[in-house]
């Protein structure tokens, strides 16, 4: 590998007033979590979209929340067949060796890769549709509730309902997993759906019983 | 999906704090990143880790850094085969359609993800081993670096070191994707390597003529 | 123009430096930048005093704040009278076209244009008073501040409040912008009014509630 | 004035780290420039834009420019006529009070303002074209060049050539300033006129003899 380069200097700088500042008044716990380990309470899974920012809604400390970050916060379907699955493998290590109590999948709204999805199934994106098209693949776990949201006019509107739906449908397939689904049956691990407002930092959670996201 | 519960109040409560607060003094700038979208300057590929926080560290708001994090923050090598790859999927959106100009891969040290790769080299973790493991089958795509630090006498320099070149391999891999190649040799992007001390604070940044990590 | 002269040796020297080691470490940047357009999250009105660096302050990197600066940091009022108001002109671009989401003004210590002003106001300053003194008649947006000021007996006391009122009047003015106000009020637009320290590196802010200064 | 907020968190965060870092490293500098007042030995005289950071380029610390930024980096003619001349004060201040020995003109590449020039001199900006404009009314300085320029049929090399004659008319109207007239046939004041590529780092001086602008 010789094409890394050296970390620009602004954030050189940034980072040693980080370590002036931060760092410094928190460094008992940082060695405490060295030493002693992690133990989240919780495991976040959400949008690698940089408007994103998990720990600043919840107020989280270091140590506090195990996090998942991919496209479209989606969870595929269990798939044990000795194949590399990033998600898949977070998850199992949150629930399995960190025991994590808690299982929150974060939605958003102004996603690209939902709308990329959107565009897709509209066939406007035919790029997305190539088969070398990592982006449109992985979209493809999404692909089936299209049909749920194709009559909405809106655009907005329709674009929202699917982004609701990536979260239903991580939900959904965190179930298929079995070790999840015993969990959730012995009370020891709780799954959460949310979905953000970026504009007006809004954020509603999935109610099963009605079936809807409503402000929490 | 009748197993998603509310969220827990003390969530709640923080999450009203930081509406009351961070978003109240920031609701311009999110206004601004909703209605203008997202323009990121660079992605960061880091571990899921609850003590890694890589926006405290660069002292990032929303917007800046577009986050992608897996289970030792580790890039398989381009494979175009139409299956399901999350992590590819956001290296591909961030380079393709954000056009970053960074992209950097953080390591950090008590790495739980590289430690049991170690533990499943040396056979003392046959759970790893198997066929359904998640994580096990994630972490072969840094197994046959283990060969390179087998030879460590001292167990915490070869977790160390073997968390050092989970960085290197994700540069390695990132490299195989045609698009980046082509984009670091025309200058629109660059590729950074770091490694992260958590107790100490330390941060290292992966020096390409040396082949060593130096301090930054 | 028969007078501009070629760049000093040391400049010369210094700017290669930079191409070599600051440019190249972010070259993928400047070009994205360069292609993309810029985006800044905020506008900062600060005074041309060598001594004042706002983006040092701020760890602030190339494509960050959108910068005008002038004597004592001072916006004067809203006057669309078709003359050239370079200042007025710099606000309604950032706002207008870029659509900034903060507008900071940042005064500071030991200002220079400030001290004239007192000088002025107390008769010291005969050279400032006549109509040909550019800097006298731009510290004419400040005078009607003096007063408030006029009874402090300290007067590096007296000094550093007039700086304050400098701030607040260019506050005071920006709110006379119609096109300011309309997005205050939308929340599309926040103000903030910071004062600086040269010597002690100190940094207050515009309290509103309690009508002072502050320490950040 | 009632509407001034606080500074947005990560702001405070980074200045403290400033404060500990960059600020303690410097405290002795820091306080001889406030006790001691500024010495810049040169005036630069740049754009507002975000990507324009001329202590960057030339590897400039706290107290060496004084500097003014608009838009365009322009110079309205010497116009002494009572009225506020936000940049003739800075001008006046750096050449008569802190007798700077340079003064350099600083345009650039993919500039904004220019741009806006180029669309309301081909009818295309009628909004720019308003009396209440002040951009509009700002480029009218840079209007008469247009003509030079008008024949070049690629939008970009046009585009290059307008921002250059902006830095020749600023230096132009300069010297219609007497002092500086004076200072610069007493040999105590050197004007300079660059231009600098965003995207590719290069800087350009205008050469007198040649009347083009050549790498530095």
């Amino acid at each position: 590998m010789d094409n890394a380069k050296p970390l620009p200097n602004y954030l050189v700088q940034r980072y040693h007033g980080w370590k002036a500042t931060g760092y410094a008044e928190n460094q008992s716990w940082y060695r405490r979590l060295a030493s002693d380990g992690q133990h989240p309470r919780a495991m976040v899974i959400s949008c690698c979209d940089s408007r994103v920012h998990v720990t600043s809604i919840f107020g989280a400390d270091q140590g506090e929340f195990f996090i998942h970050r991919n496209i479209a916060n989606l969870v595929p379907p269990y798939q044990p067949d000795g194949a590399q699955h990033g998600t898949s493998a977070a998850v199992e290590y949150a629930v399995r060796a960190l025991k994590v109590a808690h299982l929150i999948v974060l939605g958003h709204s102004n996603c690209g890769g939902v709308q990329g999805c959107i565009n897709m199934c509209q066939g406007k994106a035919p790029d997305l549709d190539a088969k070398d098209s990592f982006v449109g693949r992985w979209m493809d776990l999404l692909r089936p509730k299209y049909e749920v949201v194709a009559d909405i006019a809106d655009a907005d509107e329709q674009q929202r309902q699917l982004e609701k739906h990536a979260v239903m449908t991580s939900l959904e397939n965190l179930m298929t997993f079995p070790w999840i689904g015993e969990k959730v049956s012995a009370g020891e691990l709780t799954l959460h759906g949310l979905w953000t407002d970026i504009g007006e930092g809004g954020l509603e959670y999935y109610n099963t019983e009605k079936e809807l996201f409503m402000p929490v």
